[in-house]
């Protein structure tokens, strides 16, 4: 059992999801009315607690243990068995699942802030308890009601796992060119064949069995997305009532080396090597790609959320070394050791962790809301906005949220200084582990790419412009207060900045330039999603002035204190590199593109 | 033994020596004269065929096998033993020593050139094979007669190693609080009690002994940096007759298990547990830190050399991924799939590795040549004038070298997808062993109080202001010039920026808060950084267009031209970041600074 590490706290988390979004006015909707705010206090109460005591110390052991695999089989490190227990019996995989399948019916912004403790706690674990729930609500949405009484239930109560199955060897981001067969065996019966690689929670020893969700191609179907279809594919094949029985022909014949998330199996899979192998088509044939993009769309928020508490994580460890660490007379005194905390550099370097963490949970949460807010609003005007927001939202989380964890990590390690090289603290591990966040569930530029081609022009730019809009009146009200007139100019600027890019991303579109918009995507990507961020932490700020102006307890005082210079921080040190960006995507330059490839 | 990842070429460091720099002018200097122009070329083949046969296939073992610690000994991965051997036998261990203690009397320029080679191949190897040769120059420098012709010729020839013993559990950045002892038991021989942290190649078995550089405090001496001396601390006590005696009570208990590196040993030792331990005093008492900090500064120029060496071979490991790797269809078409190097995205990353790492490697090689010119120019004046600019550059060199190698490690992994974040290629493990450069030898912090406080300041300002009136000059020749207007605007830009920041931090220092520079500190130098890299490139840029208009083979044409399309990369995407941040530096937000303590 390695060390606990566990050292984060919950204050800004709670303040987001009660004070800022004031998430508890969910309970008002019909699907949340038999929930009380107590209920969701407690659950989160009790998550951090297990985080902490169940989940943390075994945070280490993924990581030096690893997987091991031999003879096809995967086995995880031992004390990962003991959480998965725990969660088996507090129900603690299916938060936000559907109720009539043994969920606990959550809305999600609470189920996921409970994810956040166990994600910081020990993210190679949550990669195997995400799987089951994840895919079973997969099944739930597009399988016929056989598949669903036979698989969700127990995918949700973690008898079973589950992964999903895209990549194969030639295949990555183009995931439509699927080359794994499914050839027709009985009604919605089909013998499968093929190899997938990167599959995360591949082959494992938690669970007596694993549904693999598979994207094949039908034989005989058409090339391209419209031929690729869903297929559930049991580990040990599921008889009719619910027994299991053979096992199913899928071999796992290799898990990957990795620079981190070595507690998480990363799994090369065989499928119908001796072409005994059976799936269940989910949903309708064709429709393979379109399905599991729900399930995508998931995963990328989730990165977002990943990021988020990796980040709290690393901020409450090297905040309690500096503040303890004595090292260095500050520059300008001639004497006087101080501990590091009192460095002017080391504080920035804090302050941007705290910073970007808190902003990027705003910005997480504020999504999660929306997809509360898209199934369970009372109108279909309300739900169909926040379904649109949270589309707006998906790529700045996913991709802004990945790329600056390795830059938090980056700070995390510099404080610990020689330290944070070794192993003895864990931000090394966070970098390691967090790595990868940018490339899966489509890399950032995919991501940049959704945001630009797809997302901005979502319902003729209404979308863009409504939340553009909203972006604005803040900075206008902002502007109306002495105490955020700066911070009003600069996201004015920022917005500003925001829409001379969209221009000349239009007139690049309309010219047929459209290499010049992939070379800034991912620098425009960023630019949107610090002013997104920025809105959010002024909101915030104004909330925590109202609370400092009166009804703050005295123990609450340096929260609210701390958030105003939070966001301060944020808006004078990082919302202006939306400004700085923009000016080098103005200079629209091309040399990358006319560079000969024989120069290269 | 692992794969062979070697890959990059020698064709732009020829280019930065040979045709930007023009080193072989050296060859007309008294200290070089012996040399021909072949020699060097012959130098550097071999270096590069040493490196890609014998020293690359090593690279994995550091990192797979690491070193082993039992019962105080250390063993290192046993194909470093034939490495060993080899520069051994080839004299690669003293390229640039002194030929009076069996040196090759090499300049800097060429010697280092050779060690990219190898930095690029294992550098966890090479930071057991520079610790002789760096500590037996220290002994040369400012060790008696007897003392040198004891140690030095030995640690030239890998013989014996040698390590700098500076950092103690509580003393990292404050060298000069030194709590080791040294007792007199007879003339310049001392009896040495304490411990060193952090020690690199602190023990192993690659040689038979190893010379411990050790700072310490003799008994009654003053407290802070004058009360510090140093001392030439046998791991196997040495006798006068060069024979090897008995242990010199010199005990490793132990090595760091850190994140990267893991071939380099990383020791605590403990000299004298059993009071037993001697030490031969270097130099006079009271200026053991001096002398350090010559090393130290070596130290400071190698990690920009490092940095350099990595960034090379990450480049030509993801440029031959990117153009075998078929995937996607490029943004904007509707069909055909290319290979990653034809998407806009991927060759951006491309051109921003190749950009940050050419223009690395100007900065560094310039730095080296000054060196040079320090130590052999004709006139005292000559001399000095290189002395000052190198110390200008130093902290340019370290800082900026280790905080770009970090992003151009992301860019790398992004390119190679998910295979990035397997062991399967280098990439990652150039990020994990490069992590360390930002910290060591003076963080990253330091280095930019180095340069605010004491390099700008140099001789009233004229270093830097000489230094920048280069840079004037040449924004000034080029804005004469068609094909570099553009570019010779932004820098003029950058220097006037630069200046503004300067003038700030004057009346900050004025005025007290300096608090408020070290807030900025390090964005400042990366500002001065970028400035300098951009000064550089554009030379090239003038040498390359010189070339293509005339003298150039066919097969130099794709070089040229893509050294071109590199400087107006570097101009374009990264050097207008110095006015995005000095326009940050200069909106001077304290908030970090007035955040109350209980608020972080």
């Amino acid at each position: 059992m390695g060390r606990n590490l566990y050292k984060r706290d919950d204050r800004d988390l709670r303040f987001v999801l009660w004070e800022h979004l004031k998430v508890q006015g969910l309970l008002n909707l019909e699907a949340y009315r038999h929930f009380a705010r107590e209920d969701f206090d407690l659950i989160l109460d009790q998550a951090q607690r297990i985080a902490a005591d169940v989940v943390a110390p075994t945070f280490q052991d993924g990581d030096r243990d690893g997987c091991r695999f031999e003879n096809g089989k995967v086995t995880v490190p031992p004390s990962f068995h003991r959480v998965w227990q725990v969660f088996k019996e507090g129900g603690w995989f299916s938060l936000a699942c559907n109720p009539a399948f043994g969920g606990q019916g959550l809305p999600l912004t609470v189920a996921e802030a409970a994810q956040e403790f166990f994600m910081s706690a020990n993210f190679a674990f949550m990669c195997y308890a995400g799987m089951g729930p994840g895919n079973g609500a997969m099944i739930e949405k597009y399988g016929s009601p056989a598949l669903k009484a036979l698989f969700v239930p127990k995918m949700y109560d973690g008898t079973w796992c589950g992964t999903m199955c895209l990549t194969e060897p030639a295949v990555g981001s183009d995931a439509h060119l699927v080359a794994t067969k499914a050839s027709p065996v009985a009604d919605d019966l089909y013998s499968i064949q093929g190899t997938k690689i990167f599959i995360t929670s591949g082959e494992h020893d938690l669970t007596e069995n694993i549904i693999h969700l598979v994207i094949a191609r039908i034989e005989g179907a058409p090339p391209g997305a419209k031929g690729v279809s869903l297929f559930a594919v049991p580990k040990i094949w599921v008889n009719e009532d619910g027994s299991l029985g053979e096992p199913n022909d899928v071999t796992c014949v290799g898990i990957e080396h990795k620079m981190g998330l070595n507690g998480s199996a990363t799994c090369v899979l065989n499928f119908g090597e001796n072409g005994r192998c059976r799936g269940f088509l989910v949903g309708r044939p064709g429709l393979g790609l379109a399905y599991m993009f729900d399930m995508v769309n998931l995963a990328r928020m989730a990165v977002g959320l990943e990021s988020v508490a990796f980040g709290a994580n690393i901020y409450a460890n090297v905040l309690a070394y500096a503040k303890e660490r004595v090292q260095g007379v500050p520059f300008g005194k001639t004497q006087g050791r101080v501990r590091i905390v009192e460095h002017a550099d080391v504080r920035r370097m804090l302050m941007n962790i705290k910073a970007v963490t808190e902003g990027l949970r705003a910005l997480v949460f504020k999504a999660y809301l929306m997809e509360d807010l898209a199934k369970a609003a009372s109108t279909a005007e309300e739900r169909a906005a926040a379904a649109a927001r949270l589309g707006f939202l998906t790529p700045l989380v996913k991709a802004y949220g990945s790329d600056r964890l390795y830059e938090l990590g980056r700070e995390g390690i510099q404080i610990l200084g020689g330290y944070g090289f070794t192993k003895e603290y864990p931000v090394e591990q966070y970098v390691r582990d967090g790595k990868i966040f940018s490339i899966w569930d489509g890399t950032n530029y995919i991501q940049a790419l959704d945001l630009i081609a797809r997302k901005i022009p979502m319902e003729g730019g209404k979308v863009f412009q409504d939340w553009l809009g909203e972006v604005k009146g803040l900075a206008a009200r902002a502007r109306q207060d002495d105490l955020f007139r700066e911070e009003a100019s600069l996201l004015g600027e920022a917005a500003a900045a925001l829409l001379e890019v969209v221009s000349l991303y239009e007139a690049s579109m309309k010219a047929a330039k459209t290499d010049l918009i992939s070379l800034t995507a991912t620098r425009f990507l960023d630019c949107v999603a610090e002013t997104a961020v920025a809105h959010l932490l002024l909101e915030q700020a104004f909330t925590a002035r109202e609370r400092l102006e009166g009804g703050a307890t005295a123990a609450d005082l340096p929260f609210y204190e701390g958030k105003i210079m939070t966001v301060r921080y944020y808006f004078k040190n990082l919302l202006p590199q939306v400004m700085g960006r923009a000016r080098i995507i103005k200079l629209q330059d091309d040399s990358a593109l006319r560079v000969p490839e024989a120069s290269l």
